[in-house]
């Protein structure tokens, strides 16, 4: 049996994961970190979680056959270089040779959605299929695009950046600077801004009561619930909500055409609510939707352990 | 020498060339034909320019490596099926299949947009450059993905389908029954028939005259010569066309991050006009391009040659 280890870095937390060759997680490690340690001192912890999941696992570094990374980050996985790295505050960061310095073992390193994304298609939701787009909706929207079980960046690993594309063409404004982002219309973050901005004119909505009127404190699962219980402006809300998504999807998919659509982030749990009827807008918003067909819409299986065993098989993608 | 025929196969015209290993077309031949055609007629058309075409070089087809064609349809190159075909009436062809019953040489077939782009990688305005889009700005919007000097056509090679990415949400209708297609607002057509909506609104412009005040007869070279002559309305025509072509190209550029785009059609050849002010506006409206960059732009050189070079070197793709 060959074994892998995965790691998840986010801003705060290091997650680790011994994987064998059949994507199984054979053992786990959690630590916190902080985006204020030097560079050298995250090294040194990212290196110590490797070595203590693999402990853990009841292995040796030499019987490792490689260590991945995913990172929230923008990399250069040819040279191996972080390029640019938000929660971390890195720029152009040679994070995979750094670690070699810990232990013989060769470091790779991705992007953490395409990891998600791959991890989904060799172990997950999407182990049928060789061509998947997943899309995270989140705070943001994440995507991951998985050609042929290879994971897809485009030219310098510099593309994929599926929540950027453009839906409203000078619509509101994105995060990045830009107007009328998928982002902005499709992430869990753009369902609560439009909740806010339409639940104060529905006093009758329970909306208003499950947040206590607190319009702060709403949030995605509110939304939900409120169209569960048949609240009209709930079920307005969503509904529109899944338009824009499905309109977004409907620019990768005639690009793309993937044979499944993985969606992930906490609102994918919500099938009746969401997946099922995005299945049947996606048929309204796609191109040829009639003779093509679209593509399967599934919702991710593996929570975190997708980022993990993905970051473990980086160093198989060829 | 490596010898190869390309053919560009269009509803009314065949083109075929014959091209060299250094990409150079060494004759050429063209006929016309007809879509009223039985397909074995056309089969037969075909066959026949492509001996004509090689006797043209002075070489029999036992010199030939393989015969390349590109068509305006929907192609599986895997099952050598040509899966739709508008302008010709065709639904699941085997063309490679019936083309070898006339010569003992493998046939190749690919949509003629991914052709043309090939053509320019290989041999014309991005031989430079392994990542580039190309995209035709006529009738519709054309597209062409090369990745690595490959055509990237997607999963099943049924996506790049550029001309139908969204750029406006719930925008207006496109020919293809779906509403705000970056073709709907980006294509050559598009151009005209907001001129059309707008001249008459405005008696003062030169548009007006360079039609003889017959807005059927007018075309975006008139918009383009009306501009020149500093014609505001012109202008501010063409000031927003670009708006919407940089609009979705930024979208394609996101996640291809190509090196370069292509820009083909009748209007390419307007630099100043046209090419110049896009490659401003890219930067206007794609994501992190203060950051990262964006493509170059050019415009294709090759003309309907781009597609008889792609043509002759589909089989030697991976």
């Amino acid at each position: 049996m060959k074994y892998y280890v995965g790691v998840d870095l986010g801003g705060t937390n290091i997650a680790a994961g011994v994987v064998d060759e059949n994507y199984q997680i054979i053992s786990r490690h959690h630590v916190r970190t902080y985006a204020s340690k030097t560079f050298e001192e995250l090294i040194a912890d990212i290196a110590k979680a490797v070595y203590d999941v693999v402990d853990k696992a009841n292995l040796s570094m030499s019987e490792i056959v490689s260590v991945g990374l995913g990172t929230p980050s923008c990399i250069n996985p040819e040279t191996g270089m972080l390029v640019h790295a938000n929660n971390l505050n890195w720029e152009n960061v040679p994070l995979p040779k750094e670690m070699e310095k810990h232990f013989q073992v060769p470091v790779f390193i991705r992007n953490d959605a395409d990891c998600a994304a791959l991890g989904e298609v060799l172990a997950g939701a999407a182990s049928k299929y060789d061509n998947a787009l997943m899309v995270t909706l989140g705070t943001g929207v994440g995507g991951g695009i998985i050609m042929d079980k290879q994971i897809f960046n485009g030219s310098d690993h510099m593309g994929a950046e599926v929540g950027h594309t453009k839906l409203v063409y000078e619509g509101i404004k994105c995060t990045c600077g830009q107007y009328g982002c998928f982002e902005s219309y499709a992430s869990a973050t753009a369902l609560i801004r439009r909740t806010k901005e339409t639940m104060q004119q529905h006093p009758e909505s329970i909306i208003n009561d499950l947040c206590e009127n607190d319009t702060d404190a709403v949030d995605a699962k509110m939304v939900f619930d409120a169209a569960q219980l048949g609240d009209v402006t709930a079920l307005g809300l969503i509904d529109q909500y899944i338009n824009y998504v499905a309109a977004g999807l409907s620019t990768l998919i005639v690009i793309f055409r993937p044979q499944v659509i993985i969606v992930g982030g906490g609102i994918s749990n919500q099938r009746e609510y969401l997946i099922d009827p995005l299945k049947k807008k996606l048929i309204r918003y796609t191109f040829a939707a009639e003779k093509i067909g679209v593509p399967h819409v599934i919702a991710a299986e593996l929570g975190n352990d997708a980022g993990i065993i993905g970051a473990a098989m980086i160093g198989c993608q060829t």
